[in-house]
Order: structure tokens, then C-alpha cells, then sequence
């Protein structure tokens, strides 16, 4: 297959343009849907042949390249094995700015307060989409490729937590996940209105005017003999459990 | 503080011994209690200089070195931030053989077959710890240390998972964890017997001979939108289910 070459996005990426790399399937497929024009590159193997054709179709018109490519060069595009034999390079996404106003309409707003492990956004991304959320409240620009699970998530940003969150309660039930032994199991949280649950930094949690900012705070019930859960693995238990996925 | 030298046990590591590195106060408690003679070194942070009162006693009796310091050395010497004050270096755990014929008598036995990636292997010893979970079978070699997790729970090997599951059927329900839509969603797993959870590879999930040899197959209901979660994060939704931590 001939490869063409999009020289004025090479050009932009030479240039410094941030770019994400989309892998598998699903994400690849919510890639075209949702901003089909972004897409930069896409690469495939050979078994996905048929389900690339009509995204080869849109690239060919957009005179961009696609390739179907062997295993080995496709985790190395891909950067993991775990690319699900299809990859996409597009521009990156700018996560809108929350308008507290005009919050989305979701049943679960999953709010990330610091989290600055890459591999752990990436983590949470991917079980948020796996269970299902719809939206994502960043605290700063810490947005990055998380294995496809952000392309199927409304990405919104705020340098203010604090204010929003406190603006919030018309709209969501605000709760932030807490070590505290004053937090309340998840047993108790009623499940009335939708939520915006809170999660925060790997190593101090939920800031402390977030923390105040919020109506409730939970806590995973465990055994005692370590303290905490890792945040990824926090976020997995929580988001099962307020999507209905288990219990 | 004076630090004394076990030129024994530093003359043991120079010749390739393996070590654990045993990270946190609960984790290093557990280390102390199960297996003192294994400790190596002991070091810790100033506000944990009361609660390291005993352990330095038991290494000072032993002429072993442990020593007060600074967080950016504990940081350093833990190879993590997450060291929770206290760190300590021990003679690396040999697990034990299973043996089928007497197996652990526990309410959940977390079966691994080949998780690779030591990050995920620590994480889910973490997350079992967290749930209080008391024993894990390994596939293989694959025993590291697990940011103190593994301190806490007893583990076993085995290199024939197959026939110690197809075997295990008067002891436990044994069950694996599954993505196809034939295996059963949680809420429909019985709970009235001990369970045998297994986890499988990052990417190839459970084996097909311990599929077999497994009584049942379950799966984490989603939303479709990814085909999966990390094999950590499901793990640590499976946990929780089954310890009865949500739901």
C-alpha cells in the first residue's frame, strides 16, 4: 500500500504540535467519530484490514497516510503491545475549560485532582471508560494519551477546583474520596443524584480546599493492614461500584 | 546514631543474595513479626523514631545496621516517595510449594497465572493486602517485592496451576477471571464457599489449560466502549466484591 504523506501536519508536528497516540479499535473508531480531522496517521494489522477501510477512506481524501504494518512495528508505533493491532497519531486534544454555569449532563462527573502520574491518568482513563463515564474535570493541564480511554471522554479543565466544585451542588452531589476514618463508607452514599466524585494526588490525596469544597467524603473499606489503595485501583473499586458494575 | 555494619549479611548481598525492600510501617511491623532473621537493614524517618524503637532492638541485638534518616535518603534508599517513613531491606521471600493435598484454609485464595510486569504484580499485592486478602498462588518465579503488600500475605508457587485447580474442587470454588461473554457477570457468583479467584496475563489473560481446569468463569460488566480494564484495576474490583469492601 503506497503511503502518503501529509507534509503540512508532519510539518506542524516538526514544529513542536503536541499529538496522541490512539490505540485499538473502539478508541480508534470514537477518533474518526469525534474528530475525524485531526487524525494525522493511522496504522493497522493486518487482521483489522476491513475495519480500517472506511477511516483509510477519510485519510486517502485528506491526502494523510495509513499503512498496514507487521506486529512488531505497530508496538513500536504504538509504544506498547497493548495496541489492539490498530494505532492512530493525532493532534492532541485541548480539554475544554468547565463552565460551572453550564456544567455537562452527566450521571458521574469523575473530578482528578493532581493526579501527575501519566501511567496512572492513563489507568483511570481506561477504567472510566470502561465503566462507562461520560465526562472527566481535570485539575491542570496534565492531559495526555491514556490507552484510548480519553478519546471517549468529554475532557474538561479548571485552575480552580475549589470554586467549582462549591458551585456545583445544584447540579451534582460532590464527593471526594478520603483516607479519613471520618469518611463514610461507600455503603452509605446514597445514589439519588448524579455525582461528581473527587479523586486526588498518588501521594497527599485530595487538597484540602478541595477536600472542603465538597459535600461528602468516602472511603474504601479495607482490612487496615495498609493504609490505602494505589489511586488507579482506588478509582477502578469506586467507578464499579457507582456505575452498578458489581454489588 | 551510630550505625553497626552486619558484614555477614553485606558479604551474602555482595554475592548476589536477592533482597526485599519492605516499604511502610504496617508493612515493616509485618516483616518484624513473620520473619525478623531475614531483616536486613532498617531505616526510618524522625517521626517514626518511636515506633522503630523495637525493631532497632532486635537489630542491634542481631549487630545489624538501621539508621534515622533524611526523607530525600529514605526516598532514595525505598526507590519510591511512597515509603511511608520507614524502610527496610530483607532476605527475599522463597514461597512455598503448594501443596494440593493441604491446601491454605482462607476464604479467598488469589490465584496469578503469569502476571509479568512487576509494577502490576505489586499493585495487585497492594490491593490484596488493602482487602485482606491471606494468601496468593504465583504461577512462577514471578515473587518481588510489592511495595509491602506481599510482607503481608502468605504466598505459594506452583508450576502447574492446571492440575492444582482441576484438584482444589473439595477446597474451594475455583474461578477465573474472563472476558468473553460467556463467563457470568459477579452479581451472579455464588458466595456460599471459599473462592479461588484467577487473574491472568496483561495480555493474554488466563491461560486455556487453567481456564479449563477452572468451575467457573466471570467477567466485570462494562460499558463496551473498551474491551477491558488492567488486569490491576480489575483485580482490585474483584476484591473488593468478593471481600464484601462495596456493594
Amino acid at each position: 500500500m503506497e503511503i502518503l504523506v501529509d507534509s503540512a501536519a508532519l510539518a506542524a508536528e516538526a514544529g513542536g504540535m503536541k499529538t496522541d497516540t490512539i490505540c485499538g479499535l473502539k478508541p480508534v473508531d470514537a477518533l474518526f467519530r469525534r474528530r475525524p480531522e485531526a487524525v494525522l496517521r493511522l496504522f493497522y494489522a493486518e487482521g483489522l484490514r476491513a475495519a480500517a477501510g472506511p477511516h483509510c477512506s477519510i485519510l486517502a481524501a485528506a491526502r494523510k497516510p495509513y499503512r498496514m504494518v507487521e506486529a512488531d512495528e505497530l508496538e513500536k508505533i504504538a509504544g506498547t503491545p497493548h495496541h489492539g493491532g490498530m494505532v492512530a497519531v493525532a493532534r492532541a486534544r485541548i480539554p475544554v475549560i468547565f463552565d460551572v454555569l453550564q456544567p455537562p449532563k452527566v450521571k458521574l462527573l469523575l473530578v482528578l485532582d493532581g493526579i501527575g502520574n501519566p501511567h496512572n491518568l492513563g489507568a483511570i482513563a481506561r477504567s472510566a471508560a470502561f465503566f462507562g463515564v461520560d465526562a472527566m474535570l481535570l485539575s491542570e493541564g496534565a492531559y495526555r494519551t491514556a490507552e484510548g480511554g480519553l478519546e471517549m471522554i468529554d475532557i474538561y479543565r479548571s485552575r480552580n477546583l475549589p470554586n467549582i466544585l462549591a458551585n456545583l451542588d445544584g447540579h451534582y452531589r460532590t464527593v471526594a474520596a478520603s483516607l479519613s476514618r471520618e469518611a463514610v463508607p461507600m455503603s452509605e452514599l446514597p445514589r439519588d443524584r448524579p455525582i461528581a466524585l473527587v479523586l486526588g494526588n498518588e501521594e497527599n490525596g485530595v487538597s484540602p480546599p478541595v477536600m472542603e469544597a465538597c459535600r461528602r467524603h468516602v472511603r474504601i473499606a479495607g482490612s487496615g493492614r495498609v493504609q490505602s489503595l494505589n489511586v488507579a485501583q482506588a478509582a477502578a473499586v469506586l467507578l464499579a461500584d457507582l456505575t452498578g458494575a458489581i454489588g
